[in-house]
């Protein structure tokens, strides 16, 4: 990650390497290596995520993101979230069938909130973070049918 | 993961708990949980790659079971091969500011390809593999202005 103090453009980066199958050693800064593979169904070795369940991944904690951020700008008081994250994919997209969209046909997602605002406040955290969040947009963006539901606990 | 005999459509799914500040965890399957964080000047701790550098890994990890899966296809003999993705993203946007794509402004990827195929089998490579990669599709479809270079060593 780059940023200088003039840009508000940040650079991301990762770099990939494959080892075998559809199996592939990731590399993110000084993290510790990630690895994508595909379960044995879709011809993998199953030794790690696959690509589009780290773009779920990215959904939560994106969401977890924003989340913190716009609460500070509203005063909204929490004590915790959890996220469930589900998308659909017809892998007949990926095989080459024609007119049958790659990616996710459909992204649902759960928030819980530990807080004892009143739901009105709820609904405005959430509207807020659903329009500047980077990975929810992206998924809206593409056409991914997301849906979230916030419940307060 | 899950898929039943007659259904082409697979779920994927991902768990997250938020600890504190910016940072998640984030549960796939049984695999070793994963840490989302921002870095020290995005407001967070930089104990984990931050969502975005999750969706450049998912990025990578997918252009490489694809490439697989279409190399056995064509008959594409191939020893190697390594990733490079980066996306820049306008903070403006996650802040708040209308107008600003809070996505990615543009994603560029490099492929290095270890073979002894010629150049036309090579674009044949990731003409097919860009037309049905999840992931590549996600941000085209998005208008992250993908843009990949694939060259042969």
């Amino acid at each position: 990650m780059a940023a200088s103090n003039q840009s508000p453009v940040v650079t991301v980066r990762c770099r990939g390497e494959w080892e075998e199958g559809v199996r592939t050693r990731l590399q993110i800064r000084r993290f510790a290596p990630l690895r994508s593979d595909e379960p044995e169904q879709l011809g993998g070795t199953d030794q790690g995520p696959n690509p589009m369940e780290y773009i779920l991944a990215a959904l939560n904690g994106c969401v977890s993101v924003m989340l913190h951020m716009v609460a500070r700008e509203l005063g909204f008081a929490y004590e915790g979230v959890e996220l469930e994250a589900e998308g659909d994919i017809d892998v007949r997209g990926l095989q080459g069938v024609p007119g049958v969209r790659p990616h996710f046909q459909a992204v649902r997602q759960r928030v819980r909130v530990t807080t004892s605002e009143p739901p009105e406040r709820l609904a405005l955290l959430k509207e807020t973070v659903e329009s500047r969040c980077p990975v929810a947009n992206l998924l809206k963006d593409a056409g991914a049918n997301l849906t979230a539901t916030w419940v307060s606990v």
